[in-house]
């Protein structure tokens, strides 16, 4: 009942997973005690998220937590890794996921995942959460719930919602603390610039980086930018963010001036058109595109793919577009989330702590289902500090607690 | 009917305002405007912040739109410079503040400046605002409503609110964006340390530096104590907090731990008995303490002084004391806010966003008074957008703007 | 007359050396002038560098500027990317190396270097330099010089020197400044950082990471890992290199110390067992070791052989040994260099630099081979002049030129 | 016998005396060992060096250590900070300084100090020594050797062996690793910086700082310029430095452009002329200049008197220059150095490396004073090891020590 690249790359696969579980142990220990009690029992999950291993486990252990039926697919043509999803499959989850699929191929894949009538959905850019309610009210009727991976889902999903188009509830796991101060800031800092390493071999350090967009992905990509040696510049919409962004020390102005001086672009918005053919007009010679955005819309490939009079493959991960005069410009990963098409995508630890949320997310919807409102919901503080709490302990480390008296200060008005 | 330390200070004074105002270009700009409009035509403001060149132009530029009166005194005994107060007395603000003062000449400026019948209250800690509801219903029912430009401040405000007795509607100034994000973590982050060096003219480098909090105040110290080289500690009672502490590369420990090993501790918490005998007993020779939080509550000075065995004063902000088996430890400021006991408070650029935003809450409470619930209440973001616009343009810098396509793309959330 | 791996591999390589031409563009016009005056012409040149894409393109040139043979092999079992070396081998290099060749084939893959003749030797840790002297007095007499890359080289021939055994000059490239302040500072500090990444797939940041070394290599690894958000702790020898580490804010401890909390170790100081048995006792449960000093010498995996009780492949380049009581540790790239073995070596800027540094060298020795002395030599002054001028025009950069008013006062004396 | 402006100071002199003397430990214990010896017995010592409480300390360590007579002046007009002049001279030790000399009463005081006939100098700026060597032969017969403490002093020096005109041996303290890897960078980079803050309480974050000159202090200043938030420009000549100041994230260019974008300007070349009248009119509104660098010669002070229209003291440190068409310029402390003239100087601890060497090369020159040839010479590597590690113990820090077979591994070429 899968549909995968090729079963026999299942041995790697296997290897990735297990390197996964044994680095993600706050979702270990959560899992193993979900497992005990079969606490998602009966239930039916559908799941869209990116399959790599980290993705893998999570899905492994809902079934091994009891859900009856588990079924998944990728949520970006280029991350999903076919080995991790040929080992998966073996688990007993449902995969419907390849690398390099089409945009027909991924709509025919998330309707797999829907057919075994999941009422739980764990949901990345609310592709699940959209297609159940395009199938119509009944089918949505038998979905409890939905926990939501991004920003750009959770936009999404908020949007509904105020034109009361939301059917049922949605945790907004990206809103946890645990989950986008981390995941974003530091998952997507590290893993972005790794992409861009992996996928150029070139130098960081002394190049011109302009980041687009200084929410909790730009920010981390700057930070880890400038860690590396580069000169970073923000473009941002929101005066609040940008004033920021220039206390932080780094340059600060619109994309027409950036573009001119630019090395490296890296789009973090969440938006539409953030660099258009007007912008690679301007560019230096050898300027490198890249995106860490959720959906393929910020660099507009379209327009790039217009304006060039040719391309062709450099290397693995880099397209070489060549303009009139000569100039060249380089598309990463062909516009896609570059730390998932040419890395790993983020690090065991901070996927611990998402997928953490996760899971206690749906075990919350499956505990509350019945009170909790059609709306986009925040994942209750309880959780939050849960998973901080053992996520430090994994990392071994111990902090102070207020002693009473500093609590009855902290309640306290009197001089 | 002011009370200064020394009249005849003022023309230092001045010259310090002069300066603070050159610098302060986005107050300025508000300022200039309020001016033309009498904008604060017949109303009382009372004042209690710190009183050093910044704030005596807020003062100043209250008075120029048109208020009756204005009267201020000082928020921290030792942040008042008696020539700026000299200075603002001589342009009819009346001024109830000296460097020094003892906390029963303290309380009793509080009572001076209430005595002018008040409307509204510019605050610093809420202790006007608690004073006031101290006079009863009578005095409080002309007080039309309050800023409250404090962490602290706020926090016992809210407190007052949820025991049902606040009287008055009080902007939180504090929470406003361009306050707090600029305001606690580049103002104090760097006149923080700057006061540590001015005070002891010591090497920040390779330092040990134990960082009591990781809210606001505290990430600004510590960036600012790791931008000079330092290796620093945090310590933290919430674990999301203490996590970005330990993701920002920052070592994590309870205090009891820290206190071994630190150079140099800084309070930045907002609560009692951060640094208690119990640690100091513990800290290696020659470590010193000092305070950025608002009261002087965070070190144990009690303490301190109850285990030392003499005491002596080694430079003008420094006291030594030396315990029992001669180790010695450093006192800064006497526990209070060393940033504006041995330096000279906030750069101005932070104070003019501060101020910015306390000039046009002010103007939003005169102008709402009627509509406005008895609550602590947001900054409305409107006023956020414009001081960060305008503080943006005054450091020459420009940003992008959404496009309608960019907009609605924002707003969709259709595949 | 080459021995590759797989010849049909030359495509992908062929694309690795056009993207590696492109981006060097400081050696690419050196090449162009050297290749129209057929600067090497009657010269055979043996070459023992690390096969990989850059190396290439320098082997190559070598042949374009008219050497009448142009001989290589690798100089690390796991450095040398067999499609690369396919492609090299059809541009008529002679190539013998390939991925994972045994210590022998290794040793015998120099002697077939030496085989051609070569007049000039571009060596990588003495290897060629030494296995020339030791074919005896008459092989030698036909060396006209050698270019060393690297530290340990410089260090070995330095030593033969002072033996008075080293019978032809030695132009010791690492010491350029325009080799070693970049490409063992940036170079490797980027590109080990990214094998680490690339390995693992684990977060960077709030790791303790230990850097055995604070050499040029040692504090570029260290920067980086800071710039990820790693928190640092250094082990040296040297006093005053422990001390520059202090003030940059790194932890400083000796091993023993060290061993006990770190989360990474990275070897860097050019020396034999700083990672032994004793230390490894005492590592914490998952902790990860690695190198990037030029042996695999550094950390003592044979101790880690003797110590554990099994041992499995965990990814690609991750091997996990679990020791007794199920303590596990893993090593990266079996101890060797991780930056060439999981990762693609130094960015193509770096040896960009390093390579124009060598060709000149060549250049130089070629020049002057009547004269030089049978020493190490120092690159001369102009050659690090002309390639950093060169790379800061690639770089679009401009700087000033001192004045003749300016030049004369910095040459006199007078008050 | 001394001359200050006011010996009624002496209180508070020693009050900072003292606590110099706490925070210089490695001072302290070489001090103790040479006045038990009574090392300098015999010696008269003239010394030229910035007066402030750490050199009198030095100064008074020399008297202790049995030298027959001490005298002193100050090398900078600001730098002399009255109170240490009183408190020093009550010690005995002859004192010709006072904050604000003039010119010519300065040269009058260098020769008071010579007027006691040293046999040894310590000198700053080589002042001491020219002037002894334009008394002529027979003065300079007596002078067994000099101790120099800057790079200034030290080319000065250089250029006049080249000459032939150098008539005793100089040691250059100023090279010793422990003094100038950690005095120009850590020293100035804190005490610049800090200067600045207290000179103008401006925000240093998201400020443009030019730095001119990218040698130790540059790079000093540099690393603590960013680390309080500021983006970076860096002028140089040299391109070589130049390329490593874009490699650590620094922008780079020609003073020219950077004229027209920078927000605060810092001198630290060592050459003449740096900002002149052409850049000044290139220069934002309001931009403010200053100086790191050993001379007044930087900032061509009078270019920017000639092309103002007026001027006047805005705070103590801060003069304003109105330029024609209203633009504003402040230049901090006339062009002085800052770190001196609006700060206390270097912070203690580094000062307690670089005296150490002072007086272990003092030590040094007496015992070998026949053998010394008259050149600059470098200062021994023993006295660098050994200030290294007694700094190192007074952080509290230990390091690891070579084993027997890793320094025969090092000696060894063998593979």
């Amino acid at each position: 009942m899968s549909n995968v690249k090729d079963p026999s790359l299942a041995a790697t696969g296997r290897v990735k997973m297990s390197w996964a579980r044994e680095n993600m142990p706050v979702l270990a220990r959560i899992a193993k005690r979900f497992a005990a009690e079969k606490a998602f029992k009966g239930h039916r999950i559908g799941m869209c998220l990116h399959l790599e291993a980290k993705t893998a486990v999570l899905a492994e252990d809902f079934l091994r937590s009891g859900a009856e039926r588990v079924a998944i697919t990728g949520s970006n043509p280029l991350s999903t890794q076919d080995d991790v999803a040929a080992a998966l499959a073996e688990t007993g989850v449902h995969v419907f996921a390849w690398r390099g699929v089409t945009p027909k191929d991924h709509a025919s894949n998330i309707e797999r995942v829907l057919d075994i009538g999941p009422d739980m959905l764990i949901d990345d850019g609310a592709e699940l959460s959209i297609a159940a309610h395009q199938r119509g009210k009944a089918f949505v009727r038998n979905v409890i719930g939905a926990c939501e991976e991004t920003t750009t889902g959770v936009t999404r999903l908020k949007a509904m919602e105020s034109e009361g188009k939301l059917d049922f509830p949605v945790i907004a796991v990206n809103d946890a603390l645990t989950k986008y101060l981390f995941d974003s800031r530091y998952g997507t800092g590290q893993s972005g610039l790794e992409g861009v390493m992996r996928a150029t071999n070139l130098l960081i350090a002394g190049r011109n980086i302009v980041i687009a967009g200084y929410g909790w992905v730009g920010r981390g990509v700057a930070e880890r930018a400038r860690g590396l040696g580069a000169r970073v510049i923000v473009t941002e919409v929101n005066p609040v963010r940008a004033l920021e962004a220039l206390m932080e020390g780094y340059d600060v102005m619109p994309m027409d001036e950036a573009a001119k001086i630019g090395g490296l672009f890296i789009t973090a918005t969440g938006n539409i058109d953030i660099i258009t053919a007007r912008h690679m007009m301007k560019m230096p010679d050898k300027a490198i595109l890249c995106n860490v955005g959720h959906f393929t819309v910020e660099v507009n490939v379209k327009d790039l793919e217009k304006i060039a009079v040719r391309k062709r493959q450099v290397r693995s991960e880099v397209t070489e577009y060549v303009l009139p005069g000569r100039k060249r410009l380089y598309l990463l990963s062909e516009g896609r989330l570059v730390n998932l098409a040419a890395a790993d995508g983020h690090p065991a630890e901070v996927m611990d702590m998402s997928f953490a949320d996760q899971m206690l997310s749906a075990d919350y919807v499956k505990r509350n289902s019945k009170r909790l409102p059609h709306k986009v919901l925040k994942v209750p503080d309880e959780i939050d500090v849960q998973v901080a709490e053992e996520r430090l302990s994994a990392f071994g480390r111990k902090i102070d607690r207020l002693t009473p008296s500093q609590e009855k200060y902290q309640r306290s008005w009197h001089g």
